[in-house]
């Protein structure tokens, strides 16, 4: 089967090799070329526009945003107008409520098929098709798309048949990360202005209770505040809470928690905190208790 | 060595039995007699006042709050008076970071010895030894009590030599689980308002980013609702918040997150749940979205 | 001279009765042309088209939401197609600042002028030109408006030469509103749950520290708690709020308040709420304290 | 009629100058002597104890705090002690919930009646009889204390009676105040960053629907930035604020912005703000968003 991939920074590279270890034919496709050569030399094909790219069985998209993915699905030369009829679009990357909603009607006016199929891991776990994926779209489809999850990630959890569900959860899952910086970071700036040391404290959390890995990750990040460089820039986490915020607000349902987080994100940018780890949220709470940083004593 | 323990609960009865596999020879008391009887049955010796039973070379004290421990200790025939010289009280209670302050002087005045040891763990963890203890106090009398922190505890953390850090690092630890609880209570009010099914929804991220067991048991309680019976009671959750706040405001650390998760347990109580699990606090979310519970549909 | 006016809803219809007072020649237009009879009557002239009414030195624009005057002057046949070189297009609706900032350039390409200038009052106080008049805008347009501000207003603020920064100030005015009516719904729960009578309450208020009108006319509301029908509906004080995040959130300023009030209105929305006066917003602080409404008791 | 009158701070020392103004026979204590000087020059009787000053009909303290009142009234040689049977004695001070229902339970079995009744004013406006007194407490006790309120206020709102109602009015007055401040500093972070002027904006708002004192008072003092000298001390207004939230807790409503306000002055404090006026609170909007406060430019 001929699959088309679009979109190669970090997680799409490691997600295409994954799909090419599981002997699929793959063109691939990304805006600067240089991201090319190393997965043409594990035996991708490289196409020279999104349109080559789409002309394929599968095409899987995994971009930054929900701008990057309107142009290269929605553009002149888009995704939308070179899939063939009954083809599946894979959205893998974060988007918007809305625009899954937007990419689910416009496929199914063209006769294609829309399966979004956002993912949990870090580029490390793609790279090893470890990823976890939450899918939604018409059932058959899904059942199509099977194979492609499995070369992917772990484990697949379809979660509705309507597309834009997938992109609730995935956002969602975003926030709950955010939200436990928050608290760490609330817990952090309180013990250590009482005198107990951050890392005994984090290592005490996360070796009892609190023995998650995303907890031992940012954790030991809070501690030390490293926040650069960004393993997940805080623009890009400021914007899956603000996604979450207006799908909420769709819904209307009042999220004070994921309020107070962004809120955090404007404090940190009007702070010139624009290039570190979305984590320095969490180094906040210290900023307003009047702690100095660890690197400004 | 001879151990006086104080405190019977559900906590302290598994506490003691450690003590008593571990062979020590240990004096309990009670309250509610009737709570010494298994205990008896399994060795100990049954005091029959607070007096009888500090008359040792440890007395561990294991009770529901402040007030409690503040009665048993500094009462007329408290603790304080009956406990000889140089002998060690061990606080497991989670008490106020103010309290523990004063039991350090009031023991130090009476050339006792203090150590605050709070736990993490529930009572079927304490029933096995395998709690979590932190420990803080001068380094001698904490050297002192360290082959009890074994018998009840799989590992010990020693965070300051100061006892008020113990109580704050136990404080901020059920801080952490209480935001857990509001971040999970919003998310699942999010998705399940979108549509997505709760419990499918509480698996997907237990069995993915989110492992680790404090998520899987409140995970569980929400996508269900099941607040009753409680296992860790709201008003006791409500109690640990206000400490925690008390603290912050002694040390000038804004802590908005507790702020709202103080807002969201008065909520709860205005609305008669002072009987149900702390994790009510997490259906407000939904009750604030309009959402039904699942047993009112 | 000659004056368009286009949007004759109360607020409107107040105002270009204003300029008919001062002896303006006014066209008007309205989408529903039966508001257009009462004013016709005052010797106005009724515009079949906005094309009609823009044809005119100074062109008004009172209308709903952005995304009418969008339509209105950015639409096929809309004022900045029809409007004269040179002309001045007024903006009195409260639009968001983006809006504000894209007519600037809009009007610029086009030889165009463009002031914006929102108003503080009700209806009542548009009828008899009493409004406050907050305007912004290239200097020598702004002067040119003046004497139509005096015939609407009876005072003129100009408080930049960006039109943008007027939407900025108008919508800060709804949210200290709105602000207001949060505090007072919280400090009426309080009061009320403890036993003081709600109308005493805020009589004791609002002729003591609280004179201003605004807190007289929010306080009655929220003490007998009659939200309907509504003098501003709920939904356009959230769009309102909305609008403020997003200009706050493009000038990184974190606004904890106004995030709450935006969670309100989500509540609000939620259980039912929308055609309700917006202070109910101010009604939830007792929802959440357990207090049944006056009526349902 | 003989009035015992304790405590002359800036608002006692006006209140009791209005006593005297009215013809009444005054006996006056404080703490610091040098206070009473000017009184006695205008016919006072100074009282060399607190003893000296109960031996009234009426006495009337005007104390910082519940620790002042506390020692003053239930204190070995306090008025509780030495007030006469049947006599009266008015709280003035602004005291917790929980102290005004001890103070009335004290005076009850002492055979004494006790009326709580705070009080709205600034000194100056103390010191011309112009406050508002916001009475509570037993009918025929009120009413005997009625002739004093006229004497030293412009309207007296009697609420209840049950005293700890008056308190709870009080605070509740002080956080209508305080919120008031941090929207506007709120507002004010908005606009100042977006780049109207402060002074400007502070006008517009206080001649247009916030025409308050209040607005003025503290629009004035957020526009300069001009927190010292204080008028009113920060601690003092944080002190309040947790009195109200005392007060909630024990009534069970949740406060959200309340809340807030408790966050912002902890903030203040972990800054080395404890100098400034309350108002300095609504200088934090600004410093979240990041804008250097005007003396720092």
């Amino acid at each position: 089967m001929k699959i088309g991939f679009i979109g190669l920074g970090r997680m799409g590279t490691g997600m295409a090799g994954s799909l090419l270890n599981a002997q699929y034919d793959v063109i691939v496709y990304n805006r600067s070329p240089q991201k090319l050569a190393p997965l043409v030399a594990r035996g991708a094909k490289a196409a020279p526009s999104i349109a080559e790219a789409s002309r394929a069985e599968i095409v899987i998209t995994m971009l930054a945003d929900d701008a990057a993915v309107e142009s290269a699905v929605l553009g002149d030369e888009g995704v939308l107008r070179h899939l063939p009829t009954h083809a599946i679009h894979i959205s893998s990357s974060t988007i918007s409520v809305g625009l899954a909603e937007k990419l689910t009607g416009a496929h199914a006016n063209a006769s294609q098929r829309f399966v979004a199929a956002p993912v949990f891991g870090r580029p490390d776990v793609a790279a090893v098709g470890r990823l976890f994926v939450v899918a939604a779209g018409e059932k058959r489809a899904v059942e199509a798309a099977s194979p492609i999850f499995d070369a992917i990630g772990q484990k697949t959890f379809v979660v509705s048949d309507t597309p834009k569900l997938a992109s609730l959860v995935k956002l969602s899952g975003n926030f709950l990360i955010a939200s436990m910086i928050e608290s760490l970071g609330e817990a952090i700036a309180l013990i250590a202005k009482g005198g107990v040391d951050r890392e005994q404290y984090v290592e005490i959390l996360t070796s009892t209770l609190f023995s998650a890995p995303v907890y031992k990750t940012y954790g030991s990040l809070l501690a030390s505040e490293k926040f650069a460089p960004a393993g997940f820039a805080a623009p890009l986490g400021a914007k899956d809470i603000r996604l979450l915020l207006t799908a909420a607000e769709e819904l209307r349902v009042p999220l004070p928690l994921a309020s107070l987080l962004r809120d955090r994100f404007l404090s940190l940018f009007a702070h010139g905190g624009d290039a570190l780890d979305w984590s320095a949220i969490g180094g906040l709470a210290a900023r307003d208790a009047g702690l100095a940083r660890h690197d400004e004593k």
